[in-house]
């Protein structure tokens, strides 16, 4: 049916009739986003969201139209105030950035110019380029490797492994498949590596059992012995040692594997060196730390994240690779309709398209861009800092208390601990910590995750947040005791009132 | 070194210190960006970056800050005036969209929430899982099938392919690898077919001579005999059919395969059913071209755009699979760290992590939810209708003077032609053409792209744009005829001077 306030004839748009009045909507939705993050430590890290909301996303496919201030408080009422939590000062799970007010700004300019950063004759290949170079100086990559931007570290590994097989499996695996290989490939890496690599390990048609997971030693580093005693097996086996990945750090403790040694090791072998730095690259920028991840520089691809550490808001990673000809080898495809041209809009040597998966891209290098030149690399370098500074403070405060219990090694910003109290047994410890979690979660008070430290269950603080003071940190430890102990006593009457009907 | 503003031992953070300064300078941009787009068509399509532009993309990393108003400042001069051209009205190259102010304005908000739509119990999980369901409703898929937002076609394609793989290859893929298979396994399209699907069949690990193209009969649809014996002799030979890829839309001409009869081969021989649908298979919209894609609705797993031909802005694609417990099995993946709960954060059934390659995920979903409901399907379902009409405007233009030729039928929204002229030979008629197009670029006045059909250079409208008005096309044909004749003279000159030359 026909728009009725449409003339017979007369063509239709999806731009507004009345700019003025969406102009005035947007102005709105700015000043309420950006009063929504000054106000952010006001709020709790993160509510449930009611059932009478949860269930009101059902909605038929609208057929009609719908005033966009109507849109907007819909917005406002049912999505705004459910958020993950990851914008707050005290959230600390997972790995997750906050997100910045220019990273917001920057997005909405990137999405009016709407440009498509597959490549061609436009600024935009020119901002990610200069992004690029930038990359390679914060982590200290050789200035001559190529990169590209990509949507995060499960992409950035991806991307980088994908080099790894293509250019490295010694046959034309992009013609042939893997399964023409004339020995089976095998990938080595710690058993702490992050999912993703095994995920594109899968993806990439090698199999999970090729991906060789080498024991960690006491800082949850890998085991070098163990790894060149693998290796040595495999070639024994008829295997190929394709590719080494590397750790710059773990998602479970931020553990940073000997690099250097990982390094030499690769070129001693003929391995192709792989570095999963999805946070801890970042952590070259500071001097204090840039030692943990010595050797990264040397690696034949890095993976990084720059939604997390560098805090700029969802999606930004980076895949930098060595050798610029066997990251285009491993992607490059140009049939008719791409044929790049010398002049016009097809006219450009920039072409991403030719380094990783995607073909239509966008314009995320522009927050990069402008939170680089906005803040200067050497806040950055101070922001990364701090957090790792937190995280001893956090560490203290922890070992400080009796009632706490300190997991693993804190090298870099992850903190896993547990509250212990006067509780014996692994059982009720790990369920006592669960529980903890979740009403902390709750709360609203403060945002940790979780992970298994030597199969007990560890509150995993991980601190890439330029929100966070240590007096959140502070108050995050005094809420742990205080709902630990409660816990305790819950546990205690549990088990009395069960031992007491048991007697009856 | 430390902020010298920075009181010693405090706390530094990205956020700004002056919110006031930050909101005004927000609010200029915005206004910038409205007005950006409200006064597109005055401006030309595109226009080349100069030289002293291009080579100012060498700055060293930036240390220390500076002023966000001065990095808008560097942006409005050096980047917002060359971008793709995309947004203009007067765009036809490849296939792009063209954004919307509201779609601008969901990246501001989606940014600013910066919520991680890896999953959990977040509002973003709720409007990701309601836009999956209303991008069911549009194409007519089966409402029990399950979906996922990604980047674009590229990754729509590698999704939907991996779940073929993984689920359909007759052994676990994902633990022992690609090489484990007991029969080469096989991949048939049109030899019309899209590069990502081939660059998706070499990334799984198949390799492309796994990808068979199969010839197209005269309407650039697969063969359907071809594809039979194909298959036959596949079998025949000891492969493994894994999967047929039909084309809802191809590039070159838009084209449409018969899916239904794909469909009843896939089901008759046991073969998965993929549909690259990228633009076309939001035809569905539109009763005048459902037809086209019917037999679309019977895949076992569909990808297609919304950046595209839903005109929203980059990046947001669309991956449906019929079985979800294929889709989930193809990629979900739970270590201890991201166990998932059943109350906090982590409290939530909806992981589209278990469903995709990304972990960390943005709201892309936004977007998509906000323009639905602003506009309504039907009005997307007009707009489509109406470039489909655009397109048939144009065939007719072209078909009306006897200066341009048509190079292939134009089913959907996309015409192939050349400017024909008097030149005879198809060397000076490919040259003539390329030469037009690069001057279309450099005019500003239109940008359509270029591909090669039957061998000949065409100069390729696609026409995925909401701005369009029958007068652009008008307009561009004009010039196109005018441009034609002007190269016709240059070329008959320098054909007489060489002529002369030779005589001398």
């Amino acid at each position: 049916m026909k728009d009725p306030a449409q003339a017979e004839g007369e063509e239709e748009t999806l731009d507004p009739r009345d700019w003025d009045r969406v102009r005035e909507l947007g102005h709105r939705m700015l000043d309420d986003m950006v009063e929504y993050l000054r106000t952010v430590r006001d709020r709790p890290v993160w509510k449930p969201i009611p059932e009478e909301i949860a269930s009101s996303f059902h909605e038929e496919l609208p057929r009609g139209a719908t005033d966009l201030g109507d849109v907007y408080r819909d917005f406002s009422r049912r999505i705004l105030p459910y958020p993950t939590g990851n914008i707050h000062p005290r959230f600390w799970g997972w790995v997750m950035g906050n997100g910045t007010v220019t990273g917001m700004f920057a997005e909405m300019l990137a999405a009016g110019m709407n440009l498509n950063q597959g490549g061609g004759a436009q600024s935009g290949g020119l901002v990610e380029a200069q992004v690029i170079d930038w990359c390679k100086a914060m982590v200290a990559f050789p200035s001559g490797g190529s990169g590209i931007l990509v949507s995060g570290g499960s992409m950035a590994n991806l991307v980088g492994l994908t080099v790894a097989r293509n250019a490295h499996a010694g046959f034309d695996v992009r013609a042939e498949g893997v399964a023409a290989s004339p020995a089976p490939l095998r990938v080595y890496a710690s058993a702490e590596v992050h999912s993703s690599v095994q995920k594109a390990v899968e993806l990439l048609g090698l199999g999970k059992n090729a991906l060789r997971l080498i024991p960690v030693s006491a800082g949850f580093t890998i085991d070098l012995e163990a790894l060149r005693r693998t290796i040595r097996e495999d070639r024994l086996k008829g295997c190929r040692p394709l590719c080494v990945v590397g750790c710059a750090g773990t998602v479970n403790t931020g553990a940073c594997d000997p690099l250097d040694e990982l390094a030499d090791l690769c070129k001693a072998e003929g391995i192709w060196f792989h570095v999963d730095g999805a946070f801890g690259a970042l952590a070259a920028l500071a001097p204090g730390l840039r030692g943990l991840v010595k050797g990264m520089e040397r690696a034949d691809s890095l993976a990084f994240d720059l939604h997390k550490w560098m805090y700029l808001p969802y999606e930004v990673g980076c895949t930098l690779v060595r050798d610029p000809a066997a990251h285009r080898g491993a992607f490059a495809l140009t049939p008719d309709y791409l044929e790049h041209t010398t002049r016009g809009i097809g006219g450009s040597d920039l072409w991403f398209s030719d380094y990783g998966i995607q073909l239509s891209r966008g314009f995320r290098a522009l927050k990069v861009w402008m939170s680089i030149k906005e803040q200067g690399i050497d806040k950055f370098a101070r922001m990364i800092r701090q957090n790792a500074g937190q995280a001893k403070y956090l560490e203290q405060l922890v070992r400080a208390r009796p009632e706490l219990e300190l997991l693993a090694p804190v090298p870099l910003n992850i903190v896993c601990f547990r509250y212990r109290g006067g509780v014996l047994g692994k059982k009720p410890l790990d369920e006592l910590n669960k529980e903890l979690l979740l009403r902390l979660h709750e709360s609203g008070v403060a945002a940790p995750s979780y992970t298994l430290i030597a199969d007990s269950y560890a509150l995993r603080v991980c601190i890439t947040n330029h929100r966070t003071r240590r007096e959140d940190l502070e108050l995050f430890v005094a809420e742990v005791i205080r709902l630990g102990a409660r816990l305790e006593k819950e546990t205690a009457r549990a088990g009395a009132a069960a031992a007491a009907g048991g007697r009856a």
